[in-house]
Formats: structure tokens, sequence, C-alpha cells
């Protein structure tokens, strides 16, 4: 949120950490997403390109992904509806889920944001200028997690999620969707392991200020005027 | 906070997370000191106790404790005279430290709570029973944590100290003291690891209504009125 966007981790570590995930990348170049061990960059133009291992993330985060509830979903849901439906499947609100969604998205709007320039904008400042994609009739993947509230110092509560497409051609952070049939996978996920950088960025970044109603803003569709 | 005092994890597997730290025992049942790799437990009576390996704690912090920064202290200080003073040994607020501080107190208060009956009470209200000790000239060791302010919905921001004497013989959580010359050490740490509880307990409880006054309160010196 206050703009640290150095690398922190290359994806080579990252890949220890899990196979599946979300994230940003070098200067805030793109929507990171990670499918089956897999890192893509969907950068600005809303394409996506591969991942050299070297290259580090300021911010991801992964999991190994072991599903331990599968859900067929038949039947039509915009986002709202459909994440809803998730939390009446989740045993505890105070656990976190890794949640995979594989179906034909009739509609879904995603963004990404350009490379940012030093001195670094606070997140909410790059979001300004983000490029939004309205995709239709989309077969392909959420990637994504759910974080318990008692997490908003260090996490985004709530859902958040990434899109990659079914040809690795297009994808992004997404900001809502209408599907229709959808093969649903939850990873009940009760560890959190937090790698702080420690670059010189980050070491004298002033974090008393983390405000949830800018987190907001930074993640939500500015269409959708929540 | 909201008095989930059951076990979640065995003695046995917290020693394999770190050699050095603090918490707490079933039924909230005394403050739990790990130093060296032996853990204590500071009964309602003011004395220590072995831990046995099956045990199980519900909450705890541990690391394995390797210094990156050693400290002679020479002088006099209170508690809260020594925090500032290491607040600004601190190269970054951003980071979780591990502190040891060996030495003399002229003047040492602390305090250990009673085993709780279910249904369990909220942490404040079981603390409302606690016991306190002030301990003249003891030799002894503080180990602690400071803990970034954003990490508040997830463990208690700033400092949290528990004490054991250089016999033994007695220790618990530090609500104040005054010591005269140190040996402190800081370990600068950089990851968190939370391991949450299974239990049906974690799994229900409401953690939505967090509070950070009620966790000051739980933690600080009643007789010092902050």
């Amino acid at each position: 949120m206050q703009g640290v966007f150095e690398g922190s981790m290359s994806f080579k570590e990252l890949a220890m950490h899990g196979d599946f995930g979300i994230g940003t990348l070098y200067d805030l170049d793109g929507e990171l997403v990670e499918l089956d061990g897999q890192f893509y960059q969907v950068k600005a133009d809303g394409k996506d390109y591969p991942v050299n291992d070297s290259q580090e993330a300021p911010f991801a985060d992964v999991t190994f992904f072991e599903p331990d509830q599968k859900i067929l979903f038949n039947g039509s849901a915009n986002q709202t509806e459909l994440q809803r439906y998730l939390e009446g499947q989740m045993p505890s609100k105070n656990i976190f889920y890794a949640i995979r969604i594989d179906g034909t998205f009739d509609y879904i709007k995603t963004r990404s944001v350009p490379a940012q320039d030093r001195p670094y904008p606070t997140l909410t400042e790059a979001v300004a200028h983000q490029s939004v994609f309205e995709l239709i009739n989309q077969s392909g993947t959420i990637v994504g997690f759910w974080s318990p509230a008692y997490a908003n110092g260090v996490i985004a509560p709530g859902y958040h999620f990434h899109f990659l497409n079914e040809n690795r051609t297009a994808g992004g952070h997404v900001l809502d969707f209408s599907l229709k049939n959808a093969s649903i996978a939850i990873d009940y996920t009760p560890q959190f392991l937090m790698v702080l950088p420690e670059n010189k960025e980050f070491i004298q970044a002033n974090l008393t200020g983390a405000d949830q109603a800018e987190l907001q803003k930074a993640e939500d569709d500015p269409g959708r005027g929540r």
C-alpha cells in the first residue's frame, strides 16, 4: 500500500513456497498469477508473459494447492453471488482459504497496472492508472485467496482473485465476472508464513498509516461504486 | 483474546519452531517462558514448573534465537526507559525483534494467571484474577518480543516480556522493572509463521471483535494506569 515495489524474493525462491498464487512484479509491472507451478505476468496491455526465475516479486501470496473441498457449481452467478456462496461453504471465518475456480466466464472484467517509476507512488495512486479489460466467453481459471478479517494489517481481508484464460493469453486482477457452471476447489489453510522484504525501501517505509479504506479502493472495481 | 484456551500445539512440536519464546498453557494455566530450549510454566503461585513435552500450548511466540545485535547496557533504567532505549536501537519499525535481557533487577513486578474453567472467559476477564508478584534484587532473564504495529490483528504490537529468575524459581509476565546494567541481545526477525489452532473452539470463535484497547488492558500493568 505504501509503494514498496522493489523486488523482495526471486520467483525461483517463491516457487519453493507454493505452486499456486497471486502477487505483483518489480516496479508493480502487472498482475502475477501462479498456476500449477507456472508464473505468468499479465502486463498493462492485458497480455500474459512468462516470468523469468531470477526476476523478483515485491509481494505475493502462494501456497501448495492441496484441495480439501471440491464443488461442482451448476448454475449462474456473478462475482458477488459466487463469493457469497463460497462463504457459505467455509467451515470457519478464522483460517485462510486458497480457491481455484475453473469454468467458462460469459463475462469477466480484469485490470492490470503499468510499471511505476521512482519515487514510487502509493498503490492507490498507481492503480488510478490501471488498464481495465472486459472479456467475453473466456474459459479459464481464477486463482485466489480468502483471508480472515483479523489479518487485515498483513494481508487484504476477504477475497482476492486473479484470472488467467485457458490459452494463457489474457488475465489480470479480477474486478467482476459472470459465469455458468464451474469446478471449484478450496484448500483450507491454517498456516500463514510472512516473509518480509529486507531491502532499504521496506526497512524505511512508514507503515503506521495502513488504511483499510485505501486498500479497498485499490483492490475493488471503481465501476461498482463500492 | 476471545478465550480460546484449549491446547493447540504440543511443546515437543513447538520446540521444533524455536528455542526461545513466551506464551501460555492449557486452560491459560500460567505464563510460559522458553529459554535455551527449556520450557517453564510460571503458575499463579509465582513459582516455576517444568513443562511436559506432550502438554499443549494454546498460544506461543517462539524463535530460534540468533542475535544480530548485542548491547552492554551500563546504567539504570525502568521498563519504560529501557523500552524507549531499545526502540532507538532498532533499524526499522517494520520487522519483528526477539529480545533477551540478562541482568540484575533491583525490582521486577510480574503476574501470572490461574487455570480457567469452561466455558472459558475472555482474556481480559481471566486476567482480572491475576496474581501479582514484586521481586527484589533478582538476577534473571527477560525473554520477549517486539512486534510492528501493522501486525496488531495477529499479535500484540510493541513489547511483550516474560521473566525467569536465575534460580528458575520465579518469573511471570513482566509488568514493570528497574535494573542496573544488563546484557541485551536482539534477534532481527523478518519472517513470521502463524500456525492456527485446528480445534473446534478456534474454528467457531468469533474473532471479528478483536479489540486493541482490551488487549492493552490484558497485557499492561493495572497499577501503571496506562
